[in-house]
């Protein structure tokens, strides 16, 4: 067990005046005995002061009513957060929740797909995000060069391979709530609780297959993909219900993950998408709501628990993604769990030095992947062709190149690339303007074009 | 010099009923004097008896005008061509122009591209004809065992696939005129003859990316990328001039082929196929009407060589490709040649076992492949896709598989995925019935459901 | 848990009249609660019969004295024993510690190595054994399709790599003592019980490295290699103690396993081995020793557990590998061991479908290898010439040339190719005749020369 | 044509005062047609001096007595060489004959093998060269950013590979008179002219197979084989004529060039030296008496052309090499050459950003080397572990990392490792002290060990 200053371990959350940091504080008590939390300092920027202290009192409530006498801090402040933090948590959103309504509404307002992860608003998200979070880097280098960060700040992929490959930092598990999800939802259809069946997973974030297998070493993939037929099957909350094809899933031989849907049902997809758009509006604009609901409850100085609407909110299974992670960093528990990490040949398709989404246990040292093995023909062209997309966009969130840009875009498989796309692209840039720095040249040549 | 039995080398051109052949002739008339042709068996299949006859006698004519007494036969049984030939060109079309038409109406109907080469199109006509060609195979390992086959069939770069991987024949070329129509455009828009620049290709057929190099070594590349913009840009006549635009090539560093705008200007060049449909009616179509034209002047005793009008084909330097390629490797020319052949590390993404089409020098052994080098991230995304895809639909066209066929159009970056794509899948497999024997159970199966 | 027909898994040992068996009983008896065995099945060749009786004995009067009502079964017809195994184990050794005094003597006749696994002793024993575990191997399809193997004769890691290549048989693990035994002696040298420290290996079986890590995730590699200088360093037995060079250690910056000796400190390790031969006997002949006192000992009717003497036979933990990969496989314990395996990637220097010796977690679906990440110039040199030399071998064992043969010998490290290395070839295909029929025609020639 | 300044090319000649020039005048003077020389600069180091002056004026009476006004000068100033030069020929050696015959002598005073570009030679060579190299680079960026460097300082594959690597530098050709040598005399075992045959290289330099074709296409390695061992085969001068072993060639189904000598008859090789060194002395010294006889012949004022004693020196095709090169990259000429350039996917069993010595068609913008395609295991083995050897000694000639010059000894198959090997590193570092300044703390410190 790691020695700890002071009895406890100190915990920075960057964007802690998120409506989930409750969650996170509720895996977090349920594991003090485990994990003992000297103090944790929440950290937001001044847009989000007011939702900040009022996650902070609601946290600060949650723990007093627990048996630990751990600090809940708030500031806007980051270096005093991740002075000696031993974890620091990314769940920042740069341009908070109106940015991600741009980011979907614009593609849609154009007829393509507007998503927070995935085509043309992932693309956006995530180039406002690595400057920052590389900017992040910087500073825990200075302040608390031992610390691991644990970031799931979208797209999570996008931004594990920025931190490895241009902030040369090793010490991150990027993490996301979608293979848990589907291992609890899929063994109930099997009739078993997730302990009674291993599951292998490989690809990248929000792109990732996999395996299963019972306590008898049978593989049971297939017998799973019957039955996700017949029942009903383990999407995540802000994903449409539109069944793959049974005999795609079946020459695949593997289980996607509920975001294949984008790409394995395009249309339907797109068309759900539009649907909501011109209805009742895209998810950002629904969990903004959301939102609204739940600080109203956090303001409550009698709630000092996390309440049931939270789960609403579409994060389930996240609190103990992160707090297990920093639990089995901090134990050396082995914990299994499936992780955005450095390949290190896992993905034998893939170059051993870039970012996966693969099955892990989680040691003191870090993750462990599991190695995967070679890919079939149709997913490993799926695979490489996405993660090349993903490296053009970090280098284009890094250089600021228009051009490279465009790769991204033409590269993206949810984007028919043309003139439409360029538009997109354009629109994007001028919304996102303040966010976008390494794009200020390009920008203001396209506002003086209009 | 190869030594050739009875003064001269056999060629059997298998499809030899096509209208090209005229031009075959002529490019073989033109290198009578490094290659001396004893005789050229034209084969072609019952139903296409009657244009073989007149395509055979024409030929015969040109022949006869030229200084040479080469024997133009004619044949339906393809043995007997085959049996003891040197060189064996393939130009067969597996279902006609009516099978294209359909490849082309259907996906149209439904709103997506109908190519030959591309998208759903592309992909049936490798369903159809790669089964036919590794029968060809079959026939030459007994018949012709130290022939060459030259093959132009269409989609070229997955029959060499097909003919390397599932045929065990190393002794193959695919060739296509894209790359010598390129060199020969972009030259004179730096006003320099093809001699006087260097070009390197890397890619697949139908896909692939060059550069280009003065005669002090200088990459000039950048420097036709410019001029492209200012001058007319050298496409092939079947494509719609769509430009790409100027930033994403920049970001390229390299110039894509001219079918690469089905890709990068997806959404112009739908539009234009789109509009063609509706109007004109399809690429097939209009050649179907050309192709009558050529037959009727076929028909005209006076006429001993290739009319003008074949030039509208669209197949200009198809001849000098093939002819050239015969006489490189009867005479171990290394002529400079962009051909489709085994990779073996010439494009370091992709296995080296795979076809590709890249720059070669054309031995009595072969080509032999220049090493282009490692890509950016974005090429070779789309190199690794589009490899990766080729790979499913050459599976497919072996097994008959369903699953693997939506895989293939899944993965086909011109297809949305998803039900409109099912419908094409589906109608297409019924039209092409008579072509796609390894479906016959898929099919009733879908007739039945009807 | 695996459901057991009649309460129980049923046990094969090949090789079963081996002195090691009682190990293997000591080890299984220790883990009754978690593996319940119903039978053991002994299996030997009729030179062995006599040895298998006495071991038989021994072995059921061990399980006697146990908690347990397990029967030891004997027999020479091996169908016998895989009927209906759950697991079968490989402890055989062909042609005897007679055929390995002659791959220790011949070679060292000679002035080179003659030793078990490494340079000509080692290349003869995989060709030996390699087409008896593959006839093993077709047996085993037909009488216990679903069995494991779990295999530790020696050369352990060739063999693994000729079941995956050659027998098409995934469900193998490969096993070895010596990454336990490091990892024991080398938490004794930081003061601490092997589950205080992490241990990651990588390579292939007897020539892999290793990294440490610590309870609070710090690598402490280099540490170690600092204090292995201080102490007495966790060799194997039957290694002499030669130390690495300190700064070679300190540049490869991972701890090599002891057998790592015959290549970096290859002319000392070769002088030891000589003197040893020309004064004390090779280590085959003190081991015929120890187990003609083995044999006595277990003769001794009132001996009913593994007599202390065994412990001087090398095999330390073996029995500790075999009893707990096989518990872990069948109750999906998810226990760390270094096993050789199919890559799948985790030595990225490496194609995925080779046998690679790796840190795993045993599940009941087999091992899940530690992706290890890709090697430093050196390592990776070593790397890729061991696995090719390795790949020649099996090659060579499978096709009987002599020309592979060559390659093999002059690929490995511990052989200076020539005249010499050639006569040790062909002295040790005569000397092993009768269990080379492979061999055969080329022995022939050989003979008939002389 | 490239267009040059007052009508001609500017060639500057480090390690001008070589005995080796006159052959680089003789290939200039005969290519003069082709290649027009404006001037010629030998440039050399202070205690070359004499011998620069002799060479420069012997050189300038070979030009006077051609058609052509080609200054030759000479200078110590090497910036005045470099300026504004097309051309940059590399012939140094560092530390001269004296240096080599250390190289050659202290290892065969310990019994190893001591040889100019293999073993622990051919590692001090480099260890010497690569940083006089690297700062020539330097130079080269200021003053001549577009010339070409022709490199043929040995060991020319290393230096190539550092070139590349660590100067940043992709104009440069290493050269090396073995396989054209090979070329030469193999076709004449076949009774042919070179012009009549194909010849294929791939490995690294003086370390490549190759493989022949006839001009029907037909692969005629085999039969090459077949013949090598009927007639007196095309071995260099500088190695001793011990053949290889036919069953091993017959495996390895490529011809080794004759440098693999060392390694598939090492015990030979390794005893021949051993004769030479306790009787006539080694290669260099033999070498420094031709040097000697040259040089006073190269006095005569009435010597206009070379002597013919020149070719003793061993360096025959050298010029051929160097002027052909040079006049193929001036002319665009696609010379067929074997050459030591970026690999690009030409072997695909290396890193496509590795030196490799291939087949290549040199064009005005360098070579283009043909993709050679995948080796076998057995080559792959030799192939991997020789590159890996050489990045160990680039990376200790960069570092002056005792342990990677360790990794570098350890992984050479020449030298079986241990104190002995050890030894010869010490005593080669002191006795190379003034020429190896990135070891001076190591050198320093064995110093006063002693």
């Amino acid at each position: 067990m790691k020695t700890i200053k002071n009895n406890g371990v100190k915990i920075a959350v960057i964007g802690g005046g998120s409506s989930y940091t409750p969650e996170l504080m509720d895996g977090f008590i349920k594991r003090h005995k485990e994990l003992p939390i000297r103090e944790i300092v929440l950290v937001d920027i001044e847009e989000g002061k007011e939702k900040l202290k009022i996650v902070a009192e609601m946290s600060q409530r949650m723990w007093d009513s627990s048996p630990c006498q751990t600090e809940v801090r708030s500031t806007l402040h980051r270096e005093e957060a991740l002075l000696n933090a031993d974890f620091v948590i990314t769940q920042l959103r740069v341009g908070q929740l109106d940015a991600r309504i741009k980011d979907e509404r614009i593609p849609q307002s154009h007829g393509l797909l507007g998503q927070e992860t995935n085509g043309a608003g992932g693309i956006f998200k995530a180039l406002r995000t690595i400057p920052v979070i590389l900017n992040l880097i910087v500073d825990m280098k200075k302040l608390c060069p031992n610390a691991w960060l644990i970031n799931f700040t979208n797209p999570s992929g996008m931004i594990t391979e920025a931190i490895l490959r241009y902030g040369n930092w090793e010490k991150v598990i990027g993490l996301c709530n979608v293979p848990i999800s589907a291992m609890v939802k899929e063994s109930r259809i099997l009739g078993h609780t997730p302990d009674e069946l291993n599951y292998l997973f490989g690809g990248l974030n929000h792109f990732h297959w996999h395996r299963v297998y019972d306590k008898n070493g049978q593989e049971v993939t297939d017998k799973m993909i019957d039955n996700i037929y017949n029942k009903e099957f383990g999407i995540v909350k802000n994903i449409h219900d539109v069944p793959f094809f049974m005999e795609h899933l079946k020459a695949i031989g593997m289980i996607p993950c509920p975001y294949h849907r984008y790409y394995y049902r395009q249309e339907e997809m797109l068309q759900f998408a539009t649907e909501d758009y011109e209805t009742i509006g895209t998810r950002a604009e629904q969990v903004k709501q959301t939102e609204t609901e739940l600080f109203e409850l956090y303001q409550d100085v009698n709630l000092t628990e996390k309440p049931e609407q939270l789960s609403k909110r579409g994060g389930a299974h996240y609190s103990d993604a992160a707090c297990e992670a920093i639990t089995s960093l901090y134990r050396d528990k082995k914990t299994y769990m499936v992780v955005s990490t450095k390949n290190k040949g896992a993905l034998p398709d893939l170059p051993p030095d870039c970012a996966v989404e693969v099955s892990s246990y989680i040691s003191a040292s870090g993750p462990l992947p599991i190695a995967f093995g070679a890919l079939s023909p149709a997913e490993r062209g799926w695979l490489q062709l996405m993660k090349n997309m993903e490296l053009c966009v970090c280098e284009a969130a890094i250089s600021g190149d228009y051009g490279m840009l465009m790769q991204a875009f033409a590269l993206n498989p949810l984007i028919p690339f043309g003139e439409r796309a360029r538009e997109v692209i354009d629109e994007l840039l001028i919304a996102h303007k303040k966010y976008l720095p390494q794009f200020s040249a390009t920008i203001s040549a396209l506002e003086n074009r209009k």
